[in-house]
This record gives structure tokens, C-alpha cells and sequence, in this order.
């Protein structure tokens, strides 16, 4: 009795699950496991199989890869005479982790993942991750064309606006360096520490110009650090000009 | 007459790559425009369309992406206990500069190459691009399921060794970054300046330990860069163990 109420549970959330799927993508997953998985952030994982620990960091890894080729794809066609220099800043734009936590709220895939930690710094990133690794587990149930239609239509034409991306500015890293060169300032950036251990650990980047440090800021990425700190630079430069 | 000779030498042209790709990859190619234009490196582009100056860098952009999604697939599948960091670490051995331009000349790609410049410095980095940029073309040719078997089977099975991959040892910053958590010291990698222009521009970058520069070195890359830098930090840091 209690082994049938176990698989009634199962199935319940299993179709929980496949019915969400359903209404923000609009298709029925095929495999089910991918996707419990994709939403399964690390800091619930538990289950081991052959020594790995069970949660969606292959998928977040898979989908990562993925949706970047798509999204070089789609902007490649979308924009036949731009030097990929702006197809690289456009992609940077769209698959940000910023970006991509704020899609992932949009389209309430955010509601679907699993974590365990403090409300605030976990829940970003792991909004994030979570949406990579369901690219990663569309790809794996559905294959290539498939999942790069759902991305296309369901995601990136249904909610980026692509022409305010375009004028949004966003490389503050690359604007300090262009200023440096343009200017004869040598921009440094330094990792100047790691703050926390395992998936709440955050880097610490410090930006020195002629040496002296201007500017700090720490993020779960390098990157998301530098665009960071650069920007608070760029606003502290432009108030001294 | 002119005209009909011209004709002509375009097709003999056209013919005698598409042979070469048949040799190199075991297809003819259908849309071999595609094809030349991956082989056209920005030093020798000079045909403008709509402002945009026809050389193999967009196409290197799009295969770029394909072939991280190509490579992290076939890790994914290959390795199904491996975390997320090893699969990483693997990819960045195969899809790197250096990589690409040892199977380009392995696979007699980089005799397809046209570019001008003086036969070193270009060289090496005008053969990893083009071979991306090939990637990209079999992609819009073929399509992304023919692209990926032929990045499998054609490359990766075929000229590479994963096994010999695995155990090299490669990611000298991140080996650095480790050992100065562990023995409390402050590494930096600093970019301390760009060199040249264009096509030819190469970054210098300093590794800080302690707030001591230990080594520098420059590349195409600052990713490049900063894992020459910090190969050389490591074996200074090595000798003084």
C-alpha cells in the first residue's frame, strides 16, 4: 500500500512538472528525469551515482554551450552586416547571468527551482543556473532544432526586445579599456579575493587605474564582478571629467 | 571571352577546393562560398558589403560557439560521472588556440588559408580562426546534426586523443589561483598593456604575487596570455620550492 501511494506521489509531481513545462514552453517533455534535474540546484543535491552528486551543474554546463550557439545563430542571421564585435556585446547582452535570472522570473521557470540557502544571494544565481540546465535537458529530450526553436520563438523573440538590447549599454569592462587606451590610463583588474566556499563563494575584483584603486565589487562570477566594479569606475570617471 | 574565361577560372577555383574539402572531410560542399570566405582571413579582405568587410571573422564568430556546443555534447555523453569543472577544463583543451592550430596543420586545413602577413605571428592564429570559421560554414551548408558528426568523427575521434587530453596538464592559471588560496598568497593577473593593431594586436599581461610581478607574457589572447604568464609563474614558483 505505502509502495503505491510512493509511485501515486511520483507520478503527481511528474505531471506537476510536465504541466508546467507545458504552459511556459508549450510542448510536453519527453523525458521527464532531465527535467526534475535541471531544476535541481546543487545545494539540495544529495542522491550519488558513481561518486557524482546528483544535480543540474552537467545540464547548467550542457545548456550553457548550447544556448550560445543558438543565440550566435539567431543574431548571426538577424544581423547579415555586423562585425562580430557587436554579435559578441549583443550575445554577452542576452545570455547574461542577469539576464537570464530576470528571464527566468519573466517566464516563472523560477518557481520551479529547487534550492536551499538564503532567499536573496542564492536565488539569483541559481535562478540562472537552472535555466541554463533546462536549455541543457531540452536539448538532451528534444534534440538541436527543436530546442533552438524554443529558445528563438519562446524565449527570444517572445520575450527580449533585441532592438533595446541593442541600445542598452552594457560592457563597462570594455568601454574602461577603450577609454584607458584612447586616454594613455592603464586600467588593471585584480581578483583581489574569494569570499565564501562552494555555491555561495563570490569574487572580489578590484579596478586600479595609473595604480591606485578606484573602484571594488564582488559577484558568484569574475565577470559579473569586473562589469561590476567597472561600472561603478566608469560612473566615478565620468563625474570627475 | 574575357567574361566566359573569367567563369572559368572561378569554377576551376571552386573546383579545387571543393576536392580539398572532400579530401580533408569526406563531403563536397554545397554552398562553397561559404567555404572561401571561411578561408579568408581580415588581412586580406577588402570587399566591403553594406559597409561590412568580407572576411572569415563572423564566420569564425558562429563556428566558435558551435564547436564549444559540438565538444561540451560529446564530453557530456562521454564522461556521464564528471562534474561540470573537469568537462569544462577538457573543452578548453580541445577548442584552444593552440589545439585548433595544431589540427588545422595535422588535417593540411591551414594550407587553405589565405592571409598576408609575415608568416609567424599571423600564422598560428589565422589557422585556429579559420578553422572555426569552417566550422561555422558546415553549419549554414549542412546543417547543425552533419556539423556535429563531422566534429565527432572527423575530428575529435580521429585526431584527437582524449585519453593523452585528460592527463595533460593545462590550466596553469587555475592551478595558480588554487595553490595561492591554499598557501594565503594574493595572485593577480594584470593586463599591463596592448601591443599592435588590428589583426596583429597581442596583450601583455603580468602575474602579481604578493604584489610582486613574477612573470608576463603576451599572446593574441588574454586568455592566452594570462595561462603563458602563469605556466611560467608556476615554474619559477616550482624551482623556489
Amino acid at each position: 500500500m505505502f509502495f503505491i501511494e510512493k509511485i501515486k506521489w511520483f507520478f503527481s509531481v511528474d505531471k506537476e512538472l510536465s504541466c508546467a513545462i507545458k504552459n511556459i514552453f508549450g510542448f510536453r517533455p519527453g523525458n521527464i528525469f532531465l527535467y526534475q534535474l535541471a531544476f535541481k540546484h546543487k545545494s539540495v543535491a544529495s542522491e550519488r551515482v558513481q561518486g557524482y552528486k546528483l544535480s543540474n551543474e552537467r545540464l547548467e554546463y550542457l545548456g550553457d554551450a548550447l544556448l550560445s550557439a543558438i543565440v550566435a545563430d539567431y543574431l548571426f542571421k538577424k544581423f547579415p552586416y555586423k562585425n562580430e564585435g557587436f554579435l559578441t556585446e549583443m550575445r554577452s547582452k542576452i545570455v547574461s547571468r542577469a539576464s537570464l535570472s530576470k528571464l527566468s522570473q519573466k517566464m516563472g521557470v523560477d518557481k520551479l527551482v529547487n534550492y536551499n540557502g538564503d532567499g536573496k544571494s542564492v536565488f539569483k544565481s541559481a535562478n540562472g543556473d537552472a535555466f541554463e540546465a533546462l536549455i541543457g535537458a531540452i536539448y538532451l529530450d528534444k534534440g538541436f532544432e527543436f530546442c533552438r526553436k524554443i529558445v528563438v520563438k519562446r524565449i527570444i523573440e517572445f520575450h527580449l526586445d533585441i532592438d533595446t538590447l541593442q541600445n542598452s549599454d552594457f560592457n563597462f569592462k570594455s568601454k574602461l579599456l577603450e577609454w584607458g587606451q584612447k586616454e594613455k590610463q592603464t586600467i588593471e583588474f585584480n581578483v583581489a579575493g574569494e569570499i565564501g566556499e562552494g555555491f555561495k563563494k563570490q569574487y572580489l575584483i578590484h579596478i586600479k587605474v595609473n595604480g591606485e584603486t578606484i573602484a571594488e565589487a564582488k559577484d558568484y562570477s569574475i565577470k559579473g564582478a569586473e562589469q561590476l566594479a567597472a561600472e561603478k569606475t566608469w560612473i566615478l570617471l565620468n563625474e570627475v571629467k
